[in-house]
C-alpha cells in the first residue's frame, strides 16, 4: 500500500517563518501615506497594528524571522496539517500527473486563516493590548481571529459584513461561541456606520465598510489593534508556515513540485504555500517551478488587472499599495468564494507576478464546483468553495499534462473545508448557479477610479 | 515542548478488528425472531444485511476479523485519527489528571460513523449488491454511508427523521453532494411512509419511521441491502479500528489509560473505544480500567433502564436484542445530541454492563454544553454536541480525582465536531436551552411496553 499522508512530527516544525520581502532580488515599491504620498514608516503603520507586525511588514532585512515559541507551542494544536497523495482524484481523472495536496482544512477553524490569528493575537498580548478587531466577509478570518483572541485572553469585536451574516449564519455563531463580539456592518457601533445607516438604512455592507468600521474602532478604544486576515507582507509570512512544511513533506514524499497552486483572494494562501519554494527560484535550486494563483473569473484582477497603486480596501481609508487591481470600489458578483471576492493583490505576489515569477488564471464558478464536487467525491473532503478554484486549476493543469504527454507534479493548497458552505454546494447540485464574467469596458471604467499615482 | 499529538504511521494501522464477542468470558443472549421467539440465523439476517456483516454479528469463534485489503486502504484517507493529550483542557480544569483524546472528528465525515460505513459498502459491492439504504437521525450516520457508498459506486438512499431534516439542513446537503438520494421521512415513497403520511400528514418523523421505510426500500428492491450505524456487534466491531489505535498511541505516549469514557447512543463510539481496552480487562493485564459510558440524563437507559429483550426500533420490527432499554418505543426529549437520542444499548455493552464491567453515567443538556464549550475555548475544536457528553464526564473525573489527590490517566473520545450543529452551541450560548429529567413513574410505565420476553 503506497503512503498517502505525510505528517512532520511536533519537533520538525518550522521554527522560523520565511519572508520573502528580504530574498527578493527586486523589491517590490514602498506603501504609501494617502494624503503625503510619502512611504509609511513602522510608527504609522503602529497607529493601528500592533508594533512587531507593523516592523514585519516592512522588513527588508531578515530573511528568517522567529516563530515566537509559545507560537509554536499553540501551532501544535493543529500542525503539522498533512500533505496527501490525491491517489482517489488521479483515479479519478485518469492522469499520469502526480496530484499532492497540503491540507489546511484539517484545524480545528476548517481553514489556513488560524496560521496568522495566533501570532497577530500573541504579538498583540504581548504589547499590552486588550482588544482586538477586524472586519470579515465569508467569516474565516473572523472564527480564526476569534479563536486566537480567546486563547490569549483578548476580547475581539468582528465587522462581518451584513449580507454574509446572512448567508452563512454559522460563521458568526462559531464567532460567538470563542466569545467574540460579531456585528453586522454597517452597524450602529461607529460614526462610519450610522453615516452608512442614515444614508441608506438597507445598506447589506461591504468589505470596504466593515474594515472603516474596525478601523474606526481600534483608533478610538484605547488598548485595542486592528488585524487583518490577507493581503499585508506580514499576514503572509506567517502563512509561510504552510509551503516549509510542504517542502519539508514533499521531500518525505521523494518528489518536488513542478507546480505550485493555490486560489487567490488577497494572497495568504497563495503566497504562504509558493513563497518558500519561490526562494528555490531565487537560490538556483529550483528554477523552473510554475506558480499558479487561481482566482474567481469573476474578480481577475491578476489576468485583467492592471498594477498601480491602490488602496486596501473600497472606501479609501487604507495606505496606497502597489498592487494589481481591479480598482479599489470594484463590486465583484456575488459568487460563493467569498473569500476571493476582492479587488487587489498583496504587494508580494504582485511584484512577483510583474517581474514574471507566478501567473494568474482565471476560473469561472461552475468549473470551480464541478472540481469540488470532483474531489469530495473521490477523496471524500468537502472543499471550501474558494479552495475549489485551486483544484479546478489544478485538474486543468493535469489535463494538459496528460494531452502533453508529460507527467508533472502538481501541489495545491486545500485552504479550507466547505462544511459551513453547504448552501452553495446545494445550489450548485440543484443547478441555480451562473458564471460571471465580464466586458473589458467594465474593467476599463473601473480602473478609472484608482489614485493613479506615477510609478517609477 | 511536550508532544501533543500522536499519530500511527499508514503502514501501522490495524490489519484486524476487534471481535469482543468470541472473547468475551459471559456470552450475551442471541437475538431472537420476534413471532418464534428463535434464536436468529446468519440466514435470517441475510434477508435486511449484507452476508459477510450477517456473519460478523453472530461470529462467537473468530476474536480477530481481518479488514480487507481495500477497506485498510480507504481508512488510510483519514487514519490513524490524532490521539491528543489535552493540556490545554487540563489546564483550563486546574486539574493534575492526564487527559488524552482519540480525535475521530478530524476525517472528511467529521465523525467516527465512516469506519463502518466503508466497509458495510464494501462487503454489499463484494457480494453483487447494487444499493444501499438506511435511517439516520442528527445525520452523521447518513452522511457517512453516502459517502461509503460513492466510494464503492453503490447508489444510496437515505431516509432522514424529517424533524431533524429540517433542523440541521447541512447534513441532508452533505449527502446529496456525496449523490446519495435523501428522503425526509415519513415520505411517500414506500408504502409504511404513505400508511403514516395518510393517518397524520404532518407526522415529522422519527427513527422508527425511518427504520421501516429503510427496511422496506432494502426488502423490496432487488440488489438493496440495508445498513446500520450503531447498536449492532458488527458496526461495534468496525469502530475496533478506534481503540486499537488508541491503544498504540497512548504506548507512544507512555501511558495506560485508567479510564475509558465515551457519549452512548447505541454503542458504536463508545464500544469501538472500549472493547479493545477492554480485551486487557479479561487477559488480565489491565484488570482495574474503568469503562463510562456517558448518556444523556434524558434518555438514561444505562441508569435508569431495565436489562430485557426488546425491540432495536421504534415499531418493533426488527429482531429481539437482550439490551438494557427504557422501552421501544420511548420518546426522548428533543435535546440537541440527536446521535444519543436513542431507547436502548447494544448488545455487547448491555452484557458487560450487566456483568459489571463497565458503567454508564448521565449527563445533563446543560453540563454537556458547559462542557463542549469549555473544550472548544481551550482546544479550539468544536465538539458535536454528543462528544460533550464524554468531555463532560471526562471534566467529572478529573475533579473528582483531584478532590481525591490522585492524578489518573483519563481517555475519551471526540466522536465527532459540532460544526454542522452549530445553531445548538447558539441557543446555549443565547440561554434557551434547557436540561430534561423523568421521573421515576414515567421510566416505569414506558418499560410495562416491552415484550417481556423470560431471560433464562
Amino acid at each position: 500500500m503506497k503512503q498517502k499522508k505525510f505528517y512532520l512530527a511536533e519537533q520538525d516544525l518550522p521554527k522560523q517563518w520565511y519572508n520573502i520581502l528580504a530574498d527578493m532580488p527586486n523589491k517590490p515599491l514602498p506603501p504609501l501615506n494617502p494624503t503625503t504620498r510619502e512611504p509609511l514608516s513602522v510608527e504609522d503603520l503602529t497607529r493601528i497594528f500592533n508594533h512587531e507586525c507593523a516592523k514585519q511588514e516592512l522588513d527588508t532585512e531578515h530573511k528568517w524571522i522567529d516563530i515566537p515559541e509559545e507560537v509554536q507551542e499553540k501551532y501544535t494544536f493543529y500542525r503539522s496539517t498533512p500533505l496527501v497523495r490525491a491517489y482517489a482524484l488521479e483515479k479519478a481523472l485518469g492522469t499520469k500527473a502526480h496530484i499532492y495536496f497540503k491540507n489546511e482544512s484539517v484545524n480545528p477553524l476548517g481553514s489556513h486563516k488560524v496560521n496568522s490569528a495566533i501570532p497577530q493575537c500573541y504579538y498583540c498580548k504581548q504589547e499590552g493590548d486588550t482588544n482586538v478587531t477586524t472586519e470579515t466577509g465569508a467569516g474565516q478570518w473572523g472564527a480564526a481571529l476569534s479563536y486566537a483572541a480567546r486563547l490569549y485572553g483578548l476580547e475581539a469585536a468582528v465587522y462581518q459584513v451584513k449580507l454574509t451574516m446572512q448567508q452563512k449564519p454559522y460563521r458568526s455563531m462559531i464567532m460567538r461561541t470563542f466569545g467574540a463580539t460579531v456585528e453586522g456592518s454597517p452597524s450602529m457601533s461607529t460614526r462610519a456606520g450610522k453615516n452608512i445607516i442614515t444614508r441608506d438604512p438597507r445598506h447589506t455592507g461591504s468589505l470596504g465598510t466593515a474594515i472603516s468600521e474596525a478601523i474606526e474602532l481600534a483608533t478610538t478604544t484605547p488598548g485595542c489593534k486592528y488585524t487583518l486576515g490577507s493581503v499585508l507582507n506580514h499576514v503572509t509570512l506567517h502563512q509561510t508556515i504552510i509551503g516549509l512544511e510542504a517542502e519539508k513533506q514533499m521531500e518525505m514524499a521523494g518528489e518536488y513540485p513542478d507546480k505550485v497552486i493555490a486560489c487567490f483572494g488577497g494572497g495568504s494562501n497563495f503566497g504562504g504555500l509558493a513563497f518558500p519554494f519561490m526562494r528555490h527560484v531565487f537560490d538556483g535550486t529550483h528554477p523552473n517551478t510554475e506558480f499558479i494563483a487561481a482566482e474567481p473569473q469573476s474578480c481577475p484582477k491578476l489576468t485583467r488587472g492592471k498594477f498601480e497603486y491602490d488602496f486596501a480596501d473600497e472606501a479609501g481609508y487604507t495606505p496606497l499599495l502597489p498592487m494589481y487591481t481591479l480598482g479599489h470600489d470594484f463590486k465583484p458578483a456575488n459568487i460563493h468564494a467569498g473569500g476571493l471576492r476582492y479587488h487587489g493583490a498583496g504587494t508580494l505576489v504582485s511584484q512577483l507576478i510583474k517581474d514574471g515569477h507566478m501567473h494568474g488564471v482565471d476560473i469561472a464558478q461552475l468549473e470551480a464546483f464541478n472540481a469540488g464536487l470532483l474531489f469530495a467525491q473521490a477523496e471524500g473532503i468537502i472543499p471550501a468553495p474558494e479552495s475549489c478554484h485551486a483544484i479546478a486549476a489544478t485538474i486543468r493543469e493535469a489535463k494538459k499534462a496528460d494531452e502533453e504527454g508529460s507527467a508533472p507534479v502538481l501541489l495545491f493548497c486545500l485552504s479550507g473545508h466547505g462544511l459551513i458552505d453547504m448552501p452553495s454546494y446545494d445550489s450548485f447540485i440543484s443547478g441555480d448557479l451562473q458564471n460571471y464574467s465580464l466586458s473589458d469596458e467594465d474593467i476599463k471604467e473601473n480602473l478609472t477610479k484608482v489614485p493613479h499615482v506615477d510609478i517609477p
